[in-house]
C-alpha cells in the first residue's frame, strides 16, 4: 500500500476499526470521500472531532444531555416510581417514541467479558445508588434479548431484588408483523408460556 | 431525534451520506466510537480532516501523490510506450501487486450521467493530451467489466483511435478458481469467443 500517500492510508486505517467496516468497505469510503460532492471529510472530520466535545451524561439518568441534567429528568411530568433500565441512549429514543411515560437508566453497554466490559463499565453502580434513595417502586429490565442482555438482567436484579419491591422484565413473543412458520423456537416457546387470556 | 445532543446527529447525518451506510448503520458507528477504546473519533476525525490537505494528483499519471509526479512516473524503469488507464487509484495498486510494468493513467471514476460524472469530470482530457505528445504505442483499457466500465471504455476509444496506434481492453473470462457451474452467460460467453490454442 506504499503507493498511496500517507493520509489515505491513515484514515483508510482509521476506518477499519469500526464495526462491520473491514479494509475494502474503508477503501471504498475513503475514495467516495476524495470524490464525492455530497459527502464531505471535512464535515465529517469536524463531527467527530466535537463528538465528544461538551457532552455530558445526565447526572441521574445517565443519559447523553447538553447539561447536567437531561430534559427527561428535569421534565416534572415523568413518573419518578418507575425506572426503565436500557443499554444504550437509542433505546431511550425508542421508548419515548413508544410513549413511555416513566423515568430511565443508561447502562451505556451490557456485560460482555470477551469484550472487556464487566459491571465496573457499565453506569450500574449510578442505578443502585439511585434506588437506594428511596422512592422506586419498579425496575423494568430492558436489555435487548440476547445472551449478554439475558446476563446482564439477571446480574441487575441480584444486586438489587433486596431494595427494590419489583423488578420486571419485558415481554417477550412475537413481534408484530411476525410469520409463525418462520419464528424461532426460543421465540414460540416464550410467546406459548407468557400467553394471555382474552 | 431531539433527545440526542446536536454533535451526535451532526455525525449521525454525516455518516449516513457515506454509500452503503444507512441511518441505522451510521447510528451504530457514532456510538461505537463515543464508547470503544479501540476506535477513537478524534483519530478519525482528524484522518478525514488532514484526508485532503497536501493531497496533489501525479502531473503525469494523476494517481494521488505527495509530490508533483508520483513515484511511478519519476521512475525510469517503467515502459512509458504503454498506458494502463484505471478508474481509481486502487486498481493501480492491485496492478503493481499483479507485476505491470508499464505507465498508468488515473481516470478517477467511469461515464455515469446518474451521477453527474460526464467526461468533463474525469481526467480525460489529461490522457488526451498526453497521448497527443507522441511516444505511445498502446492503451490499455482497464475499466471494470460493468455498464459504466464498458461505455467509458467505448468513449474513449472514439476519443483517441485517431491517434493512438493500438487501444485494448483486458480479457474477459472465467477468473481462477471460478465453478463453470455458476458462471453467469456474459462471462461464458466472453470466455468462449476470446478462446486461444493451446
Amino acid at each position: 500500500m506504499s503507493l498511496l500517500p500517507p493520509q489515505i492510508t491513515k484514515a483508510i486505517e482509521e476506518f477499519s476499526k469500526l464495526p462491520g467496516i473491514g479494509p475494502k468497505s474503508a477503501e471504498r469510503l475513503t475514495f467516495h470521500l476524495l470524490r464525492s460532492s455530497k459527502a464531505n471529510p471535512e464535515n465529517l472530520g469536524q463531527a467527530l472531532l466535537s463528538l465528544k466535545h461538551e457532552l455530558k451524561y445526565c447526572r441521574t439518568c445517565q443519559m447523553v444531555a447538553l447539561e447536567e441534567q437531561c430534559e427527561l429528568c428535569r421534565s416534572g411530568a415523568r413518573d419518578q416510581s418507575t425506572i426503565l433500565v436500557v443499554e444504550d441512549p437509542l433505546d431511550v429514543v425508542a421508548f419515548e417514541k413508544a410513549g413511555y411515560k416513566g423515568s430511565y437508566h443508561v447502562l451505556h453497554g451490557v456485560l460482555s467479558p470477551i469484550d472487556g466490559m464487566g459491571p465496573e463499565q457499565l453506569k450500574l453502580r449510578e442505578l443502585i445508588d439511585r434506588a437506594k434513595l428511596g422512592g422506586i417502586q419498579e425496575v423494568i429490565l430492558a436489555m435487548n434479548p440476547d445472551v449478554e442482555g439475558e446476563a446482564t438482567a439477571a446480574y441487575i436484579r441480584s444486586q438489587m431484588q433486596a431494595f427494590v419491591p419489583k423488578i420486571t422484565r419485558l415481554a417477550h413473543g412475537l413481534p408484530m408483523g411476525a410469520d409463525i412458520e418462520f419464528a424461532d423456537q426460543v421465540t414460540l416457546r416464550e410467546a406459548l408460556s407468557g400467553r394471555r387470556s382474552l
